[in-house]
């Protein structure tokens, strides 16, 4: 381990820079925008999917697979839906190289080998996926289709970060497809629900629910449901989204299905997704300047154990022991990983697992033996205590529920702490300039305001809460009247 | 369900393609050579993923996640490699649509958003795999590295048919990097091993093991290991190889370690894969003129229950002893649908589980009920019984055992009828022409009499077989010396 992190108060960025390099999870590519997973990112990464695909398949949902390309014919049906990515495409113009006659051992794109239609890298799958629905759909008999893709998506974004927003990024696209609005319009709130339990529940992250103001609306959806988080430098993030596309992409694919009454109509759809960005969130909701804080749901490691020793005597005794308790935590569903690295000390190893965020470090030393105990260390509270051999295997599954609740609880408190309400534009400015996180105001519902509260303030409306009181005031900018308030925040 | 299959006899090659569509696994979409895998098929290959992800970590593989795109200068960097792929690839010229003035609505490619690099759509991930790898690796400390991807691929192939030959494909690529080039060649031995292993114990599809010759090794590769199959129409089919890549693409990217002597030296290498091509393998493998047949190890459903009924009273009761018979099973971890449909007749749901190839169909009727009985018919081999209704879930978990042990013996008999040795070029080609399957035959060792081979007959060399006893020989074409025979066969 080389020196420390910067710290958040030092450079909240640079200091994620470095933590989402320096414990081990991605790092940037060769290729402008796009990074490179490493093993333990990838691994975190690995429980989220299973446990967003447990909950996709229990709400009914199937996993298919559709094209990488789409062909720039179907790409611009839509035609908001193409305006809105046509800025960010990727574009497969050629299918061969040939030898560069130029340049001994070089390759050049074959001139003759241009493709009649160019095609896109999927910055998002609607197009391909509703061209393909149309020869599924006859009658509403074939409805509802219930699929999920997880894939690579590409939209080629100028200013980057890992994780944050890259280039080519993994994700998941659930594509549905309704008889009716009502039921489109309850698919598209159940996912958006879906995701705000797992962020909760699973991420220990708490999030608004909510929607999205027109301008901030998925290109080409009629309504855009999302999730929205609040990272530690004050800052909102949109951890996920799910839109009622209406029958737009129903037009523009001429999907049309038999409704019960034998007439023509035209098939309703949603699509919800969720993106490695959600690791982005994760690091910034509970790292600290020690390095990243994982709940324990989403630890490739919950716990690990480090042998302290000076002779191999010692070292054999230990192991043993260590061994035992890694078997009975194993037993229970809890990962483990005995460190018995002999290639690094116990202060390199508890300095690597700290920045790696492992929950729970248990040390074993010749005087624990003795005594019959362990040394446990939290990661999210940075405290030991020695605690009793034979009733560890408890213990630790207490103290990992106990860390799970507590780190929701201490990001709920900061998220809760950090919703402010504003009643005038001075007030807004200031909190947004020196407190930071969401900022609850009145605002008249026009773009026009929204985009010059934007200029002036670079925040945005994040979300109108699902959960927001009907309280009749007036807009912080424009005076006019307004039915309720908006959370506007500085955003990722 | 529409009408019957084309036979296998009329039209293998029908039958094939008309199978995949109709049981609803694949179907091709709007992109050349690109396909749509279905849910059905999907979940076939989820289940392929699980257990052979599984294996990979149980022989201390982690996976992790490198960029779909390939710069064109890092792809050219190892010449046989670049050579080998150069002419299907998919590049990536530009990265930004506009609107083209000359046509309302329509889009087109913004030539000032041209590339200073093309970028190679992934054919396989070395190039940049090794890019990387090479800033990873200091010591032999840092080895080995174990290191597995899942992703899509792109190989821009002129013929393409679903799951075997397609434009784009999901696959899995291992890419490891070792200190010695004995530890690398254990490992491209393993993991063929795993191959094979996840092949007949998974798929019930019996492999030969065995190395490529020169002309049919993987590009940049210094020695090819792969398993072979036998379809029902005597062609073989790859489904998996695993390549020595020797220091060759450490040579290429400059990566060097230090090694326990102090010393500077390049990286051993090795890459394997599968890929959905697993899938036509496995179709081709089981299946007959009545459609899919699946090992129950790899069927989305095992069982499936369809009550037979005249009225609702008689849907009730038999609902009930249906669902308590599938919540039995699915305790004992068999999955099991009960297709309680009132939109089908059950002599349309027994065509399309047929078709789709479910293991075990469970049928009761009124009379079942009186008689405390059920019908069992197994698809494997078109038999039914009437079984005792209180047995009925060990029946069940003894007969899927039986199922997949049938399957993989029948397919392993046909193959091992289809090895046939010959000792002249005359019976060579007799056998190819009139029996098909694999030829055994001493080849002279050079690539000049295998092209011609294949020219004259257009088998191939398809392995020489790891377990191949020496035997002094003459070569079937040429009548040069040889030491031991190779296997030969028409392929896929």
């Amino acid at each position: 381990m080389s020196k420390k992190l910067t710290t958040r108060a030092e450079d909240y960025s640079k200091w994620y820079n470095e933590l989402v390099v320096k414990a081990d999870l991605a790092e940037n590519s060769a290729v402008r925008g796009c990074m490179v997973i490493k093993p333990y990112g990838y691994a975190i990464w690995e429980k989220m999917q299973a446990e967003l695909d447990r909950m996709f398949k229990e709400t009914g949902h199937q996993n298919a697979y559709f094209p990488l390309f789409v062909p720039k014919s179907l790409f611009e049906a839509e035609e908001k839906n193409a305006e809105g990515f046509a800025k960010e495409c990727a574009i497969v113009t050629h299918y061969r190289l040939q030898t560069d006659p130029d340049k001994p051992g070089k390759l050049r794109v074959d001139p003759d080998a241009k493709l009649e239609e160019e095609l896109i890298v999927r910055p998002t799958s609607e197009a391909i996926i509703w061209n393909t629905y149309r020869n599924w759909i006859q009658s509403y008999r074939d409805l509802p289709i219930l699929i999920n893709q997880w894939a690579n998506v590409v939209r080629w974004e100028m200013r980057t970060r890992l994780f944050l927003r890259t280039a080519e990024f993994l994700w998941q696209e659930g594509h549905t497809a309704h008889e009716t609005k009502s039921e489109a319009m309850a698919e598209a709130k159940l996912m958006n629900n879906v995701y705000a339990t797992f962020a909760e529940n699973f991420m220990a992250m708490p999030v608004i629910q909510g929607l999205k103001t027109e301008s901030e609306r998925f290109a080409g959806a009629e309504e855009t449901f999302c999730i929205e988080a609040l990272m530690q430098d004050g800052k909102a993030l949109q951890a996920g989204t799910s839109h009622f596309l209406g029958q737009n992409f129903a037009k523009a694919f001429d999907v049309k299905f038999a409704n019960k009454e034998g007439k023509q109509d035209y098939v309703w759809a949603t699509s919800w997704g969720v993106s490695t960005r959600l690791m982005g969130a994760l690091i910034m909701t509970h790292s600290d300047d020690f390095g990243l804080v994982l709940p324990p749901s989403l630890a490739p490691n919950q716990v690990v154990i480090v042998p302290i020793y000076k002779n191999e005597e010692d070292f054999t005794v230990i192991s043993e022991v260590a061994n035992k308790i890694a078997s009975e935590l194993k037993g229970k569903g809890i990962s483990v990983k005995y460190d018995n690295r002999d290639t690094q000390r116990p202060g390199a190893k508890f300095a690597q697992h700290e920045l790696q965020g492992v929950p729970l470090r248990v040390a074993i030393g010749p005087k624990d033996l003795e005594n019959g105990t362990v040394e446990i260390a939290r990661r999210d509270t940075l405290t030991k205590e020695i605690v009793a051999m034979d009733a560890i295997s408890s213990t630790i599954e207490n103290l990992l529920e106990e860390i799970q609740e507590n780190l929701f609880n201490k990001a709920l408190n900061f998220r809760d702490n950090h919703i402010t309400e504003v009643n005038s534009f001075d007030e807004f400015k200031s909190v947004l300039e020196n407190k930071g996180g969401f900022v609850s105001a009145h605002w008249d519902g026009t773009n026009e305001t929204e985009e010059k509260i934007k200029e002036q303030t670079k925040a945005t409306i994040r979300c109108i809460p699902l959960d927001i009181s009907q309280e009749v005031g007036v807009c912080v900018f424009s005076g006019k009247p307004s039915k309720h308030r908006v959370l506007f925040a500085k955003a990722y």
